[in-house]
């Protein structure tokens, strides 16, 4: 059996569970690779993946026998078959952040479930941990997303607008090996900048611009995050300082980031930094990347975290003053045992194109 | 108060509910025209949507005094205002579709409903008939889209990837005023075509293939939905032949289409037709667009429905030979009193490129 429905299927005993449901995609990807819509489902004997028409052939070139996964067509399960799946089952598992209020009770009624219990975040939390190949795939998506950065730099001219340099990341993304966009693409510029989670629009940039840019590809399933923030022509001395000011607080933060190094205090650390020139930490300092580009842990004042080796991690301060600017900053870090590492590698010195 | 929030506090009463938490997105769109995160409450007193920092200033923008909306930024709400939102309410409907079985439960506990009632398809079924400013963002939709398919004509080149057709679609819209795409685009060409939900892939256009191009906009948040199906350099009799059988099964159905015509039965006119060949329709005739590119009403051999007088429905009739060719053609249809009107005006002959 594949060691990850393995690990899993260890994790379900501490649950008490002896079956469980996935209806998360990006945990069945992890758990078999595949790219599909469909339900997976550990009961007590055996792994099965129900999908439908569209998907049988493409799942069925990628699944081995060795992964000991049975893949059924939709159409061909029949209600007693439904039945029959938990039936030696005492408690299921079900994830109920991923299934909505109506398909919960459809699965409790069709499968005939005599005890759903929740699990959420059992397969999330084992994705907190990547393994040598989920890094190489987030490694891969950060190359494309700082090559696109470079790309960027010499594209963006004066005139043109968020929405075609936002078109562009996409177009670079797809014609350089990406599976596409890790999420929408923020390219903010002038007073939109101040939004921290502007949508590209079409206005055109012009010279005193900022632009900020926070954008990821995807590879093979796995995720990048980066922002820049850059200036079009010129920036006051009062918003370079700032600049500096934000890309220190950020590196302190990447700095501080290794193994069992707890990320509430750093984000704390972040947030007092700020505060003592008045600003505020207004989101999350960061949240883990991989199949998700938000996934575990969170990097936030709310909540207790502690980073562990092979963590991915998104850093990424930033500072808004409404309806004038805002500058975030924000690398995809690998957290090692004694340091962490940057994967997305852009420059990020003070930039004027 | 705005006239749909109007319309629906006529329609809670007759669930019986006096309170409604609405989450799906679109519903918020179509309630309170804002395209933002967040949830609104219809209360016994007030329109309250809760979003967060990031919306807060372009929702402010958006809405007037006179749509009596009070908007909140979630850090500013307290456990009791949330206690307080419902406290005279008996019965508050949750849509149960649309929102997961942990938020669900999480909404019980934090607005201590003492009723929480199922309200499917409440706001769904009053968007099922358009008004005239839904119909003229559609009618964009689908000229864009028209404008799109006459570009495409030209631009599609053998030795082209679906990938690359795709993407251009997408590239077309953005530059021709439209929000982005309604959904994927299906670009499927030769053996692929005969996948109903085929995904664009790297396989390049060769002399002698069909593609199926199922395509459509998305203008001010309101979709258009178009399938054409060409030919490269040449094409068979007998396909010929089935193409145009195809096409007048189309224009049949759509000529059938009128206030208080009977769905299923234009469906199953269509479904004896293929029979008549040995071909089955193996998807549903159609389906409501709107905000959603597929909604209600379902055009369905399953389903019950009755068109009405300002719906906006797809009619799109296709056939599939596995491993070998599909054809299928589809329109964007606005339902008149006598007659039906195609939004989408592309030419449907048999064209070769």
């Amino acid at each position: 059996m594949n060691s990850r429905i393995i690990a899993i299927r260890e994790k379900m005993k501490s649950y008490g569970i002896d079956g469980l449901i996935v209806t998360n995609q990006n945990n069945i990807r992890y758990l078999i690779d595949v790219e599909a819509e469909g339900t997976l489902l550990l009961t007590s004997k055996e792994n099965i993946f129900i999908t439908d028409a569209r998907y049988i052939e493409s799942v069925n070139n990628i699944i081995t026998i060795e992964d000991e996964i049975i893949v059924l067509d939709i159409i061909n399960v029949s209600e007693s078959d439904l039945i029959s799946f938990f039936a030696d089952c005492e408690k299921v598992g079900i994830e109920e952040d991923n299934i909505s209020y109506s398909k919960y009770k459809n699965f409790v009624r069709m499968f005939r479930l005599r005890d759903a219990v929740e699990t959420n975040g059992l397969i999330e939390k084992e994705r907190i941990i990547k393994d040598k190949y989920e890094i190489e795939k987030i490694r891969k998506a950060c190359e494309i997303t700082d090559s696109c950065y470079k790309h960027l730099l010499n594209y963006i001219k004066v005139g043109m607008t968020e929405k075609e340099i936002a078109f562009e990341i996409e177009r670079f993304f797809l014609e350089n090996g990406a599976d596409g966009l890790a999420f929408p693409s923020i390219v903010a510029s002038g007073e939109n900048s101040s939004k921290p989670h502007s949508v590209p629009s079409a206005r055109k940039i012009a010279r005193g611009d900022s632009i900020v840019i926070d954008f990821g590809a995807k590879y093979k399933g796995y995720c990048s995050d980066m922002t820049r923030t850059i200036f079009v022509g010129e920036v006051s001395d009062e918003i370079k300082e700032l600049y500096n000011f934000i890309l220190n607080c950020q590196k302190r933060a990447t700095n501080k980031m290794k193994n069992n190094a707890d990320a509430h205090e750093i984000t704390e650390s972040v947030e007092k930094e700020f505060n003592a020139r008045s600003y505020s930490l207004i989101h999350a300092l960061g949240h883990g990347v991989g199949l998700e580009v938000h996934e575990l842990p969170f990097l936030s004042i709310k909540r207790e975290s502690v980073l562990k080796e092979n963590m991915v991690v998104a850093n990424e301060p930033g500072i808004y003053i409404p309806g004038k600017i805002g500058i975030r900053i924000e690398d995809t870090i690998l957290i090692n045992v004694m340091t962490s590492e940057e994967l997305t590698k852009s420059d990020k010195n003070l930039t004027i194109i």
